[in-house]
C-alpha cells in the first residue's frame, strides 16, 4: 500500500502517530510562514501543514510545484491542529509534513472541483472522471451501490436467486424499439437488446425457479426525453404461487426497508392502495403526489345549465383549490392562464372564483353565477374563505390533466413537495385495456400477460374497456417508482386475450410462441413487479435527474461526449458483419 | 398465498398440521388402492397421499387426470410416513389428500425431469425452462446466486462500491471482436458492446472512487469454442495507491473466504506464487494444474551429442515421468504417441525409456543412448524402478506445449485431478509484451495498460521482449480464474509503451484518447484484476462446462435455439437504421 490510512480515518487518538496519505490536492494556502494542503480521497479531507522556516528548501520547492488536483504522497506526523475545524470528521487533526512526493501531476482541471462547481452540464459530462471527484456525484453513486446491497440482502433473505437473463435476445416488432445487434457469425441476423427481462422472468418461473430477482440493465431506443436514457437499470422481480396482495406486502416491506437503512426513516403504516379510476378522478394522473391535497373536484353538476356555453358544451368540469389564494393578483392569474393554455396542457382559458376573506365570491364569470352558485360549490370544494378556485373545461382526458399540471406547479409554488417528505402509494385496479382511436383496438395497458380481475373476465364479451387488470404501480411523491402485475398462466385465457388485443392466432405464434410453447408444460400461477432503479435511487438521494444517479450517462441525443459514442466503425467492421450503410443518411 | 408451506419445508414436527402445497407433478404411483404422488417446488419433493376406498369418487377422478409435470395445488393433513424415505428432508411425513385442485396441465415433457435426464443438449437447451427444473441446473443457478452475493458481501465490507459502467460503449480497432449497436438517433453511428470495463474502471480511479467492483456481463464476437459464450460474466475490480501484494493480497482472502463459505473447505495457506517462466518450463503452460507433480525436465544436455539426429536437430527435448509405467504396452505407448501427433498438438513422435523394475533400462531408441545414460537421466527426472519416461523433442513452445498436454492427459487416466481437490496458485512475472512474428511487432501481453517492473524498464531500449510485468493470473486446478495487473499510471511511461507496441502517436490519440486525457489530471497509482464468474462458479460446482452455470447459455454458434435468436429484422426496422444487408452473405 502506498498509504498507511485514507483522508478520512484520522482522529485525535492518532496524535503522534508517522502516517502516509495519498490523495489529490485540493487546496493550497501559503500564508506566510506556514502552508497549509487539504488532501482529498473518497474518504474524507486530511490537512497536510507545513512551517517554512522549519523544513528543508528542497522539500519546499516540491510543495512550491504543486498545483490543484495534483497526485501526492505525504509521510508526516499527526499532530494536534491549532484552530480546530468541527465541519470535517478530521478537523481536530493535521499532518506536519516531513516528506512529500508528486505522485502525478495535473492540468488545470476544466471546472474546480467543489460541491458547487461552476461547470456546466455538458462540460461536466465530457470530464465526468473529474466530476465524480466532487461530493455530490461520488456520494451519489455510493448511494446507489448502498441501496442496491441493501436490495439484494433482503431479496436473499426472502428467498429470491438472482439469476441473470441474457442480453443478448431476439427483436421482437412490438412495442418501444429495440436496439439491434448485427450478429456476424450468423450473418444478416441480428439479436436485441432486452427492454426488459420480461419473457425471461416468466420462464424462469415456469422453471420452477420460484421467486427471481435481477438488478439488471434495461435498453430502449426511444427518442430520449429529458430523464430518459438509452440504458437504464430496473430491479426486476417475480414470484409463483402468489396473489396480488402477497407481491404488494412482500415489496412494501422492502421499500420500508430502504427507507430505514438509507434514510433512516420509519414508515410505520400501510402503503395506501387506490385504485386508478380514483386517482384519475381527483389527481387527474395515475401517479399521484398525496404529499398535499388540492384534489380535483369534478364540477359538471354545479356548472352547467346556467347558460355559459364554454362549460355547457363541455365534456368534463373540474376545478381546484389554490389555499390562501384569494388574494393573487390579475398578473398572477394571467400567469396560471397562461401556463394552462401552453401547447403541453392545451387548455383553452382558465375559470377562477375567489372565496374572499369576508365570504363574497368574485369570479371570471359572475355574469353566469351568483353568491350562491359559488357558495354551494366552495361547499363541495372545502373552500375556505381567503382560497381560489381554479376552473377547466373541456374534453375530460385532457382537462384533468391539466387541472393535475395545474395542481402540480401551483403546489411546487407552495412548497408543499419538500424531498425529505415521501408519500408512498400503491395505484391499483388499472384498466386491462386502453382503446386506440387511431389504430381502431384495445392495447394492453400493461403487458398482454397481465391478468384481468377473474370478476372481470366476461366482460370481454361486453365492455373489455372496463376490465380490471390485476396490475399495481408503487408511487411515491408523484413518481412512478415501480409496476407489475399478476401473470395469466392459463392459455386459453392467453388465448382470449390476444384475439382481443387484436393478434390473429399466426401473430400471437410468431410474436409469442416461445412463452406460449413454454406455457404448455405447467405454467404456475406467477406475477412480479420491476423497479426503475436509477429513480428509486434518485427519489432517495432527493433529485430530481436520475442522471446525477448514473456513474456515465448519455445525454438527451443519447450520446456519451466523454468518450463519444456512438461514432463510426470501419468498412471492414461493416463488411464483416455483411452490411452497407444506405448512402442517404436519415435526417432526424 | 397459493400454499402454506412450500414442498421442501415439512417435517415430523408438522404432523396433524392442516397445509396446502403447491408444485409440479415429479411422479404418480398407483399401487392397488393407494395412490402417491410426489409434488415438486425449488425447495423439494414432499410425498402425497390418496387411500381410494376413503376418497370420494370426484376427487380419485382429478387426480387420475393428473400428469407429469401438471402443476397442482393440494389440501391435506401432514401424517406420519409408513416407510420413511431417508434420503430426502421430507421424508418423514407425507401429505394425506384432502381436496386437490389442477392448476395447469402439462405436455408431455420431451425429456424427463430428473437428475440424469435422457435428454440431449440441443433439446435441453431448446427447452431450458424444462431442464432448470431440474436438481442439477436448478442446482447450478442458486450455487451462482450464492456465490455472487458472497463477493459482493465481502467486497462491500473492504470497502469496494459496485459502480454500473455503460453497456453502450464505443467500438475500438484492437483486439477481439466488438458486437456493435447501430444508432438509430445517429443514423450511421454505433455503440459497441463492452469486451471489458476496463478503461472505465481506469476512469473510475482517475475519479478518485478509490476502490471499484462490478459483477458486469461483457462481450466478445469471437469464433466460439467449446465453452466459450458471446456474453460472459466477469467480477471485475480496481483499486487505487496499491501495489502488487495488496491486491494479490486482499483477492486471496476473497477466495479463501468464498471456498469457506461455498464449499466449507479451509485454506489455511498462502497461495504459492509461480513466475511464469517457471510455470512454461516445468509445466508448458502458463495456468499449470499443481495438483499433482510429473513436471517437466529439460533434457537437452543429456540427450544430445550421441548422434541421435532427431534430438541434435532439436531446439527443445523435455521429458516427464509417468509414475508406474514401465509395464505401458505396445497398445498403450501407441496410443500416446498417436496423441500427441494430433494437429492440437503436433508432435512428430514420442520417444519412451521404461525404467524397470529391476533397475534396467529399455527404450525406444537404444541404439544411441547406453544404460548408463538413462541412469543420469532417471536421476535427473527422480524417476523410481517401475516408471515410464516419456520425451518429446521440437521447436520448443510446441513441445513444451505437447508435454503439458500428454501430462494433462496422463493425470486424468491416473485420476490425479480430483474435482473435489483445489490447489489455487498466482502465476506473476509475466512478460509484458510478445513478439508477433506475423506484424513483426511487440503485442502487449496483458493489455497495453499493464505497468512493467521498475528494474526492468531500461530493458525497452535493449530487450523488450524480456521486460516483466507486474501482471498476475488467478490458476485453480489448471484453469484460469482471473487475472489483471498494476497499471502504467504515468503519461510518459504511457506513452513509452505505446512506442514499443508500434502506435504513432496519432493512432494512440485516436484509440486510447479519452483515457489518455483522463491521465493529464491527476491519475492515482492503481490496479486491478477481474474474474471469469461463469467459470469460478462452474469450478465450485466441480463441473468442466460453464454452460451449465449460465440460465440461458448460446450454442456454439452463437445461437439461442430457446428464443431462436440471433434472427432477420424487418426492412423497416433497417430501414430506420440506416442500414442495408449486403446482397451475397458472407459464407463462414
Amino acid at each position: 500500500m502506498h498509504r498507511t490510512h485514507n483522508c478520512g480515518e484520522l482522529r485525535k487518538e492518532n496524535i503522534g502517530e508517522k502516517v502516509t496519505l495519498c490523495g489529490w490536492t485540493q487546496l493550497k494556502r501559503d500564508k506566510g510562514g506556514m502552508i497549509w494542503i487539504d488532501l482529498r480521497d473518497r474518504y474524507g479531507i486530511t490537512q497536510l501543514a507545513v512551517e517554512q522556516k522549519n523544513t528543508p528548501a528542497q522539500l519546499i520547492e516540491i510543495i512550491d510545484k504543486i498545483g490543484r488536483e495534483y497526485v501526492i504522497k505525504v509521510l508526516g506526523e499527526v499532530i494536534e491542529r491549532y484552530s480546530k475545524n468541527d465541519k470535517i470528521p478530521t478537523g481536530d487533526i493535521e499532518i506536519k509534513i516531513e516528506d512529500i512526493t508528486i505522485l502525478s501531476k495535473s492540468e488545470t482541471p476544466p471546472f474546480t472541483i467543489i460541491d458547487n462547481t461552476d461547470g456546466g452540464d455538458e462540460l461536466r459530462m465530457k470530464y465526468r472522471y473529474l466530476d465524480i471527484r466532487r461530493n455530490p456525484v461520488k456520494n451519489a453513486l455510493m448511494l446507489r451501490h448502498k441501496v442496491a446491497q441493501e436490495v439484494r440482502k433482503f431479496l436473499d433473505e426472502q428467498d429470491f436467486i438472482e439469476v441473470e437473463t441474457p442480453c443478448l435476445i431476439k427483436s421482437t416488432p412490438e412495442g418501444a424499439r429495440d436496439f439491434v445487434v448485427p450478429s456476424r457469425m450468423n450473418s444478416g441476423e441480428f439479436y436485441a437488446l432486452p427492454q426488459s427481462p420480461q419473457t425471461f422472468k416468466q420462464l424462469l418461473m415456469i422453471a420452477g425457479m420460484d421467486r427471481y430477482f435481477q438488478i439488471v440493465k434495461c435498453f430502449r431506443d426511444e427518442d430520449l426525453r429529458a430523464d430518459r436514457q438509452p440504458e437504464f437499470t430496473q430491479i426486476d422481480c417475480e414470484m409463483s404461487f402468489v396473489e396480488q396482495k402477497d407481491i404488494l406486502d412482500l415489496f412494501e416491506k422492502l421499500i420500508k426497508k430502504l427507507f430505514k437503512t438509507i434514510l433512516n426513516i420509519e414508515i410505520d403504516y400501510n402503503f395506501p392502495q387506490m385504485p386508478y379510476d380514483e386517482a384519475m378522478e381527483k389527481y387527474g394522473n395515475d401517479k399521484p403526489d398525496i404529499r398535499f391535497g388540492m384534489t380535483i373536484s369534478d364540477l359538471g353538476e354545479n356548472l352547467k345549465g346556467k347558460n355559459f356555453v364554454v362549460f355547457d358544451s363541455a365534456e368534463y368540469i373540474g376545478g381546484i383549490v389554490l389555499p390562501s389564494g384569494s388574494e393573487y393578483s390579475r398578473k398572477q392569474i394571467d400567469e396560471l392562464t397562461n401556463f394552462v393554455r401552453t401547447p403541453q396542457i392545451g387548455a383553452k382559458g382558465l375559470v377562477y372564483c375567489k372565496y374572499n376573506t369576508d365570504g363574497t365570491f368574485k369570479s371570471s364569470v359572475d355574469k353566469f353565477y351568483s353568491q350562491a352558485d359559488w357558495a354551494v360549490i366552495a361547499d363541495k370544494m372545502q373552500a375556505q374563505k381567503g382560497d381560489l378556485i381554479l376552473i377547466l373545461a373541456g374534453e375530460k382526458e385532457l382537462t384533468l390533466h391539466g387541472l393535475s399540471e395545474l395542481r402540480l406547479k401551483l403546489a411546487n409554488q407552495l412548497g408543499l413537495r419538500p424531498k425529505d417528505k415521501f408519500a408512498p402509494l400503491w395505484v391499483v385496479e388499472f384498466p386491462l385495456l386502453e382503446y386506440d382511436a387511431e389504430s381502431q383496438r384495445y392495447h394492453a395497458k400493461h403487458h398482454p400477460f397481465t391478468a384481468p380481475f377473474d370478476e372481470d373476465i366476461e366482460l370481454f364479451n361486453t365492455d373489455p374497456g372496463k376490465i380490471r387488470a390485476k396490475a399495481y404501480d408503487l408511487v411515491i411523491n408523484g413518481i412512478e417508482i415501480g409496476g407489475g402485475s399478476i401473470r395469466i398462466f392459463d392459455k386459453e385465457l392467453q388465448e382470449l386475450m390476444f384475439k382481443n388485443l387484436g393478434f390473429s392466432k399466426e401473430e400471437a405464434e410468431a410474436q409469442f410462441g416461445f412463452l406460449m410453447n413454454a406455457f404448455k408444460f405447467g405454467a404456475p400461477p406467477h406475477g412480479g413487479i420491476a423497479f426503475g432503479f436509477d429513480r428509486l435511487v434518485s427519489l432517495f438521494g432527493g433529485s430530481d435527474s436520475i442522471r446525477d444517479y448514473i456513474a456515465f450517462p448519455k445525454n438527451n441525443a443519447g450520446r456519451d461526449v466523454m468518450i463519444e459514442s456512438p461514432s463510426e466503425i470501419s468498412q471492414n467492421q461493416l463488411n464483416e458483419l455483411g452490411l452497407a450503410l444506405k448512402e442517404t443518411k436519415k435526417t432526424l
